[in-house]
């Protein structure tokens, strides 16, 4: 049976540059030599970290500062470096009140106090919500110790922050002198020209904002290469908390080396590869659900967000769409505390573009077949 | 000037097995292609993990539990994932009373209470001592949560923990009801045949061990691959507490594929290099500072211990030494409470086999020139 699998923020396996890595491999290796003998150093591979700081010049104009970089395995680690080292048990963070899973899990293992913020899928986190928000919890006594934000291509919703909001989120950290992290694991991954605003980053000019990317989303989550940057003294008491000896020098120089004359060129093939997939995903559903459900137009990222009728039984839903092997992620583990709400996520890049109608339009089957009789709705 | 670095944990340099790792590249890159889009796991790349597995049985008989290794940032990860998981602040560990100065931080940064145990330089960890200190602490109601303990080719000291003093070990375990960290960090590295008795992972029949060790020390730091392995319920205790997302995939897979098939060879080129680097320093010391000084003779490992006079003013050493860029580790980071003893560790595998005799002989000879006068001591 075939597999579909729009479970996992994997990039497209399918313009995947082997050949390409393979020469990368070969002269970084030649290069490096048996300087690989060494540690990397808490803060990698300085190939990797001008390579980063590259890329975000690229796209925002500036350079990153390279001596503030630190390069970590995939963005994971960034996050967990970054939360751990600011985070107490019960100190509050704030956040898109959707957000990636796998970061609500850093900060309920730290056991933080997590406020989630309401949102809206197209311009990101609603920042007179979250002033209002801030204003209470100042009445408590409370300072947020960071707003954690997926600023650009937002993990579930695609959403993108306008450059307004930014500059109010900027406002506010420093009113209620909060840090930002900002997580822009998906930036770069523009199936538009240029539909991101400014880097928070950048626009901060009070060293408010601790920056997380990562090349595993433009490349594969199997080279784990992330970094954050920070100016000090966040960048020193970060690193305080870091003690696994620094990020493979090995792969960071293989990945230095394929991105150093490609970056464009990659970005060009897997975006267009992977917008095309997300086209896939839309068509079939509009074909198919149009009637039932709405749905996110990303305008870039991996994931596309599904509202479903109020009327979906999710337990049904997972069972029929298992039958056919046609994968999801439930909404409720993006939600900041797992309400059960009816909506699911497609991560869209990793399955065949071919098989995307196909497994797709199971998909809506499913949806269709899990919905609840309308009478027993009426009869509540 | 030339750089005689004494320093570090690093394998040689000379032996760098650059082409053959190209090789191996390009063969795991063609191998895994897009699979790479994929998150390697927790545990990591299976491949590197049966390849640990058989690295075991090659010098144990028998070999590790593939599903219950996991791969990590070297072995300093692993530390780190391991302890972290199960010392809260104030816990107690005992360790030989020198260690590894990294261990040391990561237990100082968790707050554990370190007892240092006795130990000698050449059988490793004395454990009438260990005995005598876990029946005192019981006395006081402390429960020790773990016993670290690099029982080959010890750092900073080069001692070898004797088969009976392992059973010992692990007898004590058990009666105190506590886990051992068995660091093998050093292991395989071999100057003569088969210099180690057997692991303790190998010999425990209670659970009472978990393994770390890594490919860092026979390859190179600089590809961060290292790994632990434990039995359940540790197993997913130290998982729960993982963050990261898994270690390079594309570094696992280039190490895996070059160990496959060259272990025994690339350790008999490297171990015989190292070897000879040993015996050119124990040489040149013989040769200049046997009247002052005496020194421990590796059978394997990264390291050497020199115990210097009473009579060494180590200020005046670090400075005259480094007039040569003859660099060493001073004893005290050594120390489980930073006692400022008059040793010196000196790591011998970095350095050029041709230098090692010149870098010495200045090292031998500040060592001399800092001695304080005798009338100054018996004036005390």
């Amino acid at each position: 049976m075939k597999d579909f699998a729009f479970t996992g923020g994997r990039p497209d396996p399918f313009t995947f540059p082997t050949e390409a890595l393979i020469e990368a491999s070969a002269k970084a290796l030649r290069d490096l030599g048996g300087s690989l003998v060494n540690y990397p150093g808490d803060n990698g591979y300085r190939g990797l970290r001008e390579l980063a700081s590259m890329r975000f010049e690229r796209r925002e104009g500036v350079p990153l500062p390279v001596d503030n970089i630190s390069l970590t395995s995939g963005s994971m680690q960034a996050l967990d470096l970054v939360l751990s080292t600011f985070i107490e048990p019960g100190d509050t963070i704030l956040t898109e009140e959707l957000t990636y899973s796998g970061t609500l899990g850093i900060m309920r293992h730290l056991k933080a106090n997590i406020v989630g913020i309401p949102m809206d899928y197209v311009d990101g986190m609603n920042v007179d919500a979250l002033d209002a928000r801030l204003k209470e919890l100042k009445a408590q006594g409370i300072r947020p110790k960071l707003i954690y934000t997926t600023a650009n291509h937002q993990n579930p919703t695609a959403a993108i922050l306008t450059l307004e909001r930014r500059e109010r989120l900027l406002e506010l950290a420093n009113t209620y002198d909060t840090l930002i992290v900002e997580d822009d694991c998906y930036g770069d991954i523009d199936f538009v020209p240029n539909p991101t605003p400014d880097a928070l980053f950048k626009l901060d000019d009070s060293n408010r904002v601790i920056f997380i990317a990562t090349f595993s989303k433009i490349l594969g989550a199997g080279v784990r290469q992330g970094y954050f940057v920070a100016r000090q003294p966040y960048y020193d008491a970060i690193h305080e908390n870091r003690w696994d000896g620094g990020t493979s020098a090995l792969a960071s120089a293989i990945v230095a080396e394929f991105f150093k004359n490609q970056l464009d060129e990659h970005l060009a093939v897997t975006n267009a590869a992977v917008g095309a997939k997300c086209r896939a995903v839309t068509e079939t559903l509009e074909k198919n659900v149009a009637d039932l459900c709405s749905w996110t137009q990303p305008r870039g990222g991996l994931f596309l967000w599904i509202t479903l009728p109020e009327t979906t039984d999710m337990e049904k839903l997972v069972e029929l769409a298992g039958k056919h092997n046609a994968g999801f992620s439930e909404g409720r583990v993006f939600h900041y505390r797992s309400d059960p709400i009816k909506c699911i996520r497609l991560a869209y890049a990793y399955c065949h573009v071919d098989n995307i109608p196909e497994g797709i339009t199971y998909l809506c089957e499913a949806i269709r077949a899990a919905q609840v009789e309308s009478i027993d709705i009426a009869a509540d």
